[in-house]
């Protein structure tokens, strides 16, 4: 069993990355594909004038300012168009896929931040009305049972608060957090760069392996959205996933490539 | 066993009709949700820039068009915000729904009608690359699998093509598909008008009772959108649904009073 994640970022291709899963998943592999909808909220948050306010965290994460109104353009970006763009694309290759977001069913159940600390012109100040959370439990009762029957569960990131409130999660979090839960073999973190880089954004300085020990040292290379993808790696190999790697969704049979060892390999 | 289709327009109030579902869930009761979106697809668009375009059928039957632009705003306004909505107003309630659309697991299969012939200025017309479909089969399974382990399933109006493809499908006539199906005791259609009316728009002239004999006989009095409610009944209790009733999602306890009889009551 693998959990697979797949940014929306430019030169990502669904098409390419659909072809090799529904292969894969025709030949028997079982694997749960999570997906982002960070660009697509950006375009949507643009075109209808509410355009998204990125935060900096005193420790340095970066992340989206999600008031209620950009909460529903995620649920319509993520929940709706990212999610169901990608089970057309595998029910078009003939793979059964059931899309759903971590809200339903409380698949993915966390804990809100209603009131974040942020970093603005060197100063911290506190934001409210924030629909932001980190995710606490993976009920996995829901992913079995479309496991068992067959079915490739693709996986938006929202979760679902203790109050039952919808939250915007990280998909790299969210995918290590169900990998860890399911007790996948791999995490396959896919996005438009081959992997950690030594020098971003020098694409031949890739950084091919690291010992799962030594994660903390190479967390100083990971720039922007590459954090948050090498903190998941860090907690799904503590939770027990055999192995972690960060590959490349530009270019064609980019899963099996990855799953050859293609890209970072954490392990 | 009931399904449940609820529309989008001015007046609804979802926070009142999950207030009323919740708790009859909880006390054990069997319900599929099925909601519409084109409320919210009409808003989306225009703020979008991409208007909706509605087309009539030689028949009479008023409908969206439904190019591919239009599909994936479908997809975000239905798929995504309405679906997400009701599941986390459900959630809050602390009923377990489980928000999917009809293209998720084949759930909805449809054949696309790729070219929709329409009536513009009085002259028949042919308008290709459009995305809508009629339903031509259920896959009970998923939805069975999903009530049996205690899940409230909110479904919405997409299907699957033959080919794999999304599709605007009718929200009525999907729940009366999915009544069928499944074999439900009650198919509600509720609007925001208290039932079918026979000199629309005065309430006062709500019809009571249908004798399921007699629906040709009323068709006359279903104005635009009542139009595809009364045919979906006919085809629900065609297909053996016990009753259909017509009601009104404007007031609180809305579910309980046409399961108790308010409305129109086709059976």
């Amino acid at each position: 069993m693998h959990v697979i994640k797949v940014g929306g970022s430019a030169g990502n291709d669904y098409a390419a990355l659909c072809d090799d899963l529904a292969a894969r998943h025709a030949a028997g592999e079982g694997f749960v594909l999570v997906h982002g909808g960070s660009d697509e909220t950006n375009k949507l948050g643009e075109a209808v004038g509410h355009p998204p306010r990125f935060v900096t965290s005193p420790s340095g994460y970066t992340s989206r300012y999600t008031d209620r109104r950009t909460l529903e353009l995620f649920m319509m970006a993520a929940g709706g168009l990212v999610n169901k763009r990608l089970v057309e694309l595998l029910q078009a290759r003939g793979c059964n896929a059931v899309g759903l977001s971590g809200l339903d069913g409380r698949l993915l159940e966390g804990k809100r931040k209603a009131t974040i600390r942020v970093v603005e012109d060197g100063r911290q100040k506190l934001l409210r009305d924030d629909w932001t959370g980190t995710i606490e439990r993976v009920n996995t009762g829901l992913l079995r049972a479309l496991l068992e029957a067959g079915y490739l569960p693709v996986v938006a990131p929202l979760a679902c608060s203790e109050a039952g409130e919808a939250l915007n999660v990280d998909g790299d979090r969210a995918a290590a957090a169900i990998a860890a839960a399911i007790g996948a073999h791999t995490l396959l973190l896919l996005s438009n760069v081959p992997g950690l880089l030594r020098s971003f954004p020098d694409e031949a300085s890739l950084i091919g392996r690291i010992p799962r020990g030594e994660i903390e040292a190479y967390l100083s290379f990971a720039e922007g959205r590459m954090k948050k993808k090498v903190l998941g790696a860090q907690e799904a190999l503590a939770a027990g996933v055999g192995r972690v790697i960060l590959g490349d969704a530009r270019r064609a049979g980019c899963i099996s490539a990855a799953l050859a060892g293609a890209g970072t390999v954490i392990e």
